[in-house]
C-alpha cells in the first residue's frame, strides 16, 4: 500500500511539480489536493505550467480544503505553500497529528525542526522525536533547505568530513524559475544581471550551518554569500571559495567529491556529486539535468591564494532544490519508519 | 593642432570603437588606419559593427601598413591588435620611436611598462622614462588593463588608500561583447552560464597587484577570482569580498567611494565611482552607461562574517574597460607632456 | 507660453515615458500628474523604470486626481490609461471641455474620433469639428493607433498614394516592452516565441483601414495579420506582403518610401521612412532608434509570386508607437490651432 | 542483420545527431564514420555538442575516408556534408554504387532525385528507378528537404489533398540551431531579430512545389516566404496564410490536420500533425518536442479576409527537419526494399 499524500498549495507551480513527481512514484501517491478553489476539479483550478502533460488520474480530483483533511486518510502532507502563509497552517496541521514535509522557510531554523538533505544530514531526522516530546504532539514538521543552500551544502559536506571547513564565500548566478510564476518580469532580466534576491543570502548563511552541524547544534563555520539573478531558465550556478582546516589538494578534493556516497532511495541519484574535469564545466544548460536533476555537478576545482580552494557547483533548483528534494526527504522518513 | 593618431587593427571591432571615440575628440584625431587590407578604403575594409554610423571623414581613408608609418606624421599609436599578435609589432614600432598605447596583454606585466588607469595609478606613467633608459629607445609602450581588472581596481583603490586591503575574492559575470566578434556562439550562451574565460582570472590577479602597487613594485595583497560568462551584451558585473586592514564600516566605505576623485581630462567622468543605495543595483542594463560608460557603479555595500566587507561593482567593458580607457590614458600622457 | 499638459496614468510606465518626453519639449510642459496615489510626490508614487533619470522638476510634483483638473489650468490631457479604464474617464473629461490625446484603444474606432499618424493622415484632425458638433461639447478626444498598426501604416501610406493597395498580409515579431510592466513573465519568453497577442490582429485590420481612408470613411483594402511575441526588448519587426493596384517594381517602391515626406514639427523625423539596401536589415536592435525612434526602417524590398511585393518594416513600439507618436499628434494639433 | 551505415561529415554537429539517432535504432547501425581527421578515434576527432553522452561503441571507432568505403560493407550512406561540398562527393559515391540519403541541398531539385517527407510524398521514392536508368548507375541519391520547408509542407499536405491549395504566404521565425555550430554569433542575436537567412526563401518556394506535386512534376501553387532568425534554441515557428481551392472552414481544416495519417515506421510519430486549440499555442519551447520532435504542431487555425485561411505551425528543425527526418527516409527506403 502506498503512502497517501496531501499537497498543500497544489495548484501553484511548486504544487504542480509535486503532482508530477508523485505520478509514477512506487511508494507515494497523491490522495488530496489542497488549495483555495475548493470543489473545482484540479484541471479547472490549475493553469498547468510544466512541459509534461497533467497526470490523468489527478486531473479529475477535486480540490479540497486543509480543514477537511483527516489523519485517517492521509499519511503525509507536502507543503508547497509560500513562506509566511505556510507557518501557521503547518503548525495547525502538525497539532492535529499530520506529518508535514515543507518547502517553506517558516519553520526551517527552529531548533527542533529537522532541515534535511538526506545525503548530507539524514541523521537529523531524529529531531522529530525531540520535537514531538517538546511540543507534545504526534504530528511532525520536517523541512528541506532553500534551493541555493542545498546545492552549496551538498558540495561542502564531503569537504567538511574529510578536511574540515573554516570559511566559505559563495557567489550565485540563479535561474529565473527560482522566483516562481509569474516571477521575474522579462523586462527586468533580458540583457541584465540583478545582483540581489531578497532574503537569499541570509538563508544560505544560517541554513548551511544547520546542515553541516550535528542535530540541534549548528556548525562553527564562517559563511558569506552574494546572490545574483541571471537569464537562465533552470539551474543555479555557484562560484565557491573555501578555506579548509587541513590542506586540500585539488586532486584530493575531486576524490572526496567523487566518493561522496549516494543513498539507496528511489529518488536518490547514484552519484550525488558529479565532477567534471573540462575547464569550462559545469554549464547551466548542459549540466542541470545530471542525475535526473538530483545530482549536483562540480567543476573548476583549483587552488587559490586567498582561501586555498575554489570550485564551481551547479544544481537544478526546482528538482534537487525543489520538489525532488522534498520527495527524497519523504523517502528517507519512510525508510526510517516515520510514515 | 591635434595629436595625430594611428590605429593598429583599425578594421576590427576594437579598432572601430577607437575610430568612433576619436571622431569628435578635441585633442586627438585619426590620421592613419593600419590593418591587413592595405590600400582599400576604410568603408570597404570594414564590416562596421557599432550602433553609430561610421564617421564620414574616416570612411574614405585608405588602410595602410604598419611599415609605412612615420614618426614625422604620427604622434601616437593605439594598438587594437589581438594578444599574441600585438607583442612583436608593438616592440618593433617602439624601437622606431613611436609612442604606443596598447589594449593587448602582451607587454602589460613587464616591469618597465606602465599599466594605467589614470584615476588609480596615473603616477606610474613615469615608468616611461625608466623604460626608455633601459631599452635605449625614444618610443614608448604604455598599456591599460584587462577590462575586468579595470572595473575591480577602480573600486579597490579608495579602499586601499583609506583602509588598506589584505584580501580580495571576486566573482565576475561578464558580457558577451568581452569576447569580441564573432566571439561567443549563440548556441553556447542562450539559457546558459559558462564558468570559465581563458586567462581572465590570472590577469585579474597579477594586474590588480601591479595597479595598486607603487610604480615598479606590485602591491602585497592576496587576490582570487572566478570568471563567468553570462548572457548580457555589455557590462561586467563583479561580486567582491574584501578584507581591509583597518575596520571599514559600510557607511565609511560608501563615503570613500563617493569621494574618489575624478580627473580633469576630456574622457574622465566627474565621478569615477557612483554609489547606489537601492538594494538591487547596480544592474547591468540599467547602469553600464553611467558617466557615458566611463564610471563604475557600486552597490550592495555591506558587512560580512568572512571578509568584513562585501559589495557589487559594474563597469562597461568596451568603454571604460576598452577603447574609452585607452583614450583616457592618451589624454593623461598628453597632459603630462609625453605626446 | 507653453501648452500646459496633464498626464493621466502618470505613474505607470507609459505615463513615465510621457513625462520623459515632455521634460525638454519646447512647446509642451507637464503641469499635472494624475494617478491613484493622490497627494504623494511623483517620486514616491512612481517606480521609475526608464534608463534616464526622473526629471528633477517633476519629481516633487504631487499626484492629483482627475476630478481636480480644471480647464483654466490645463490645455491638453494625455491619456496613458489602460484600455477599458480609459474610456469613461476620457468621455467625462471631454464633456468638461478638456482636449484629450489618448493612447488607449477605447474610442479609436468611433467614427468622429480622429485616429492620427501626422505624416499619414494629418488631415483627419478635422474630425474634431464633426465630433464637437455631434457630441455638443467643447472638449475633444483624439487618438493615435496601436503601436503595431502605426509601423505598418507608415510603410503602406506611400504605396497607397503611388500604386494603390489591394491586399496586405503582415506577420509581426513584437518586443516585450509592448506588453507594459510587469507584462510578459520571463518564464514565458526565454527561448520561446508566443504566436498570439490578444486583440492585436483585430486592431491592425480595422485601424489600418481607418488610417488609409479619408476622414470618416475607411479605405477599401483587405488586411490579414498574424502577431507574435519574440524575445526582444524594444522594436516591432513586421514581414509584409502587399498586392498593389498598379505594378510596383522594387526600385519604384524604394523611391516611394524614400520620398515620403516628413513634417516640420519638433518630434517629427526628417525621414519618416528610412530604406536600407543591405539584405539583412532592418534588425531590431540596430535600427529601432533610427530618427530618435520616430522613423520606421524598411528593408528587403523584393518581388514575390503571390502578392507581387514583399518587404520588412521595423519601428520603435514605445517611441513612435507610444508616447512619441502621441506627442507628435499634440504638436500637429497645436500647429493646426486646436490647442 | 542491421543496415550497415556510413555517415559523411560524422564529426560535425549534424553528423553527431545522426550518430545519436542510430545508437539505439532497431534496424540501422553506424558502421563507418567519414570525416577529415582520418585515423583519429571518433571521440578525439569530435567536439561533442549534444546534451546526451557520446554512444560508447562509437567513441572508439576510427574516422575513415570516403575513398575507403566499400559497397560490400556499407548498405547506406547518410550525407551530413555542407551544401556545396556535398554535391560532387555524393555523385562520386553514387557512381560507385552507394545508396545515399543526403541532408545537403545540392541535388534536391534535380528532376530524377527524390525529395522526400515519407508522410507527404513517400511515393516519390520510385524516382530512384528513373534515376538509375537515366544515370546508368546502381547507386542512388535520395534527399530530404530544408528544415523550414519540411515543417510547412507537412502542414500543407492534408489541405492540398482535401481542399486544394492555390496560394501560400509564410513568415518564419527560426531557431539559432538552424545555422549550425558556431553559427550565429551571440552579439548578432541577443535582443534582436535578423530578417534574412541566405537562400532559405528560395528553397521554401521550389521545394514546397516539388513535395506537393507528383513524382517528377512540381505542383502548381504560388508560394512566397519571408524568413527570420529569432532568439530561440530549437524549433522553427511559421505563420502561414493559405488560399484553398474549395472553401475551408477552420473546423474542417483542423479535422484534416488531425486525420493526416502517420506511417508504421520506427521513427514516425503516430500523429504527424498535432492540433492545439488554445489561442496561444504552439509555442516554441513548449511544443518543439511533440512526438519526440517528429510531429509538427499546428494552432491558431482561423479565417482571414485576404486568403481565407491562416494558421501557425511549429516543428523541430534539427529532429524532424534534420537527422530525424533523414532517418525516417531511410526507414521508408528499407521498407520499400531499396536497402
Amino acid at each position: 500500500m502506498k503512502i497517501r499524500t496531501a499537497i498543500l498549495g497544489a495548484a501553484g507551480i511548486l504544487g504542480q511539480v509535486f503532482v508530477e513527481r508523485l505520478a509514477n512514484h512506487p511508494d507515494l501517491e497523491t490522495t488530496a489536493l489542497v488549495d483555495v478553489m475548493v470543489g473545482k476539479r484540479y484541471q479547472e483550478a490549475t493553469k498547468w505550467r510544466l512541459g509534461s502533460e497533467m497526470p490523468h488520474d489527478v486531473a479529475e480530483t477535486k480540490i479540497c480544503s486543509g480543514e477537511s483533511l483527516s489523519t485517517k486518510d492521509i499519511d503525509l502532507v507536502f507543503s508547497a505553500l509560500p513562506g509566511g502563509v505556510a507557518g501557521p497552517i503547518e503548525l495547525d496541521l502538525a497539532k492535529k497529528g499530520f506529518f508535514i514535509i515543507s518547502k517553506a522557510s517558516d519553520h526551517r531554523m527552529e531548533e527542533d525542526v529537522p532541515l534535511l538533505i538526506p545525503e548530507v544530514n539524514g541523521d537529523h531526522v531524529s529531531l522529530i522525536e525531540k520535537q514531538r516530546k517538546r511540543r507534545a504532539w504526534e504530528g511532525a514538521i520536517v523541512t528541506d533547505p532553500n534551493c541555493t543552500t542545498t546545492i552549496l551544502a551538498m558540495s561542502l559536506k564531503p569537504l567538511w568530513d574529510r578536511f574540515g571547513v573554516e570559511k566559505v564565500a559563495v557567489t550565485t548566478m540563479q535561474a529565473i524559475s527560482g522566483a516562481g510564476y509569474p516571477g521575474v518580469p522579462s523586462l527586468d532580466i533580458l540583457d541584465n544581471v540583478v545582483p540581489y534576491i531578497s532574503g537569499e543570502e541570509e538563508k544560505m548563511i544560517v541554513e548551511t550551518k544547520k546542515l553541516l552541524g550535528a542535530a540541534g547544534s549548528p556548525a562553527h563555520v564562517a559563511v558569506t554569500a552574494s546572490c545574483n539573478r541571471v537569464h537562465t531558465m533552470d539551474g543555479h550556478m555557484e562560484s565557491v571559495f573555501v578555506a579548509t582546516k587541513k590542506k586540500a589538494e585539488p586532486d584530493e578534493v575531486k576524490q572526496a567529491f567523487r566518493q561522496f556516497k549516494g543513498l539507496d532511495l528511489h529518488s536518490a541519484p547514484k552519484q550525488p556529486i558529479i565532477v567534471r574535469d573540462e575547464p569550462n564545466r559545469p554549464q547551466t544548460r548542459l549540466d542541470r539535468d545530471a542525475g535526473n536533476g538530483m545530482s549536483v555537478v562540480v567543476g573548476r576545482v583549483r587552488k587559490d591564494e586567498v582561501f586555498g580552494l575554489a570550485y564551481t557547483v551547479l544544481g537544478h533548483n526546482t528538482v534537487r532544490g525543489g520538489a525532488g528534494g522534498a520527495v527524497l526527504v519523504a523517502e528517507l522518513c519512510h525508510r526510517k519508519g516515520y510514515l
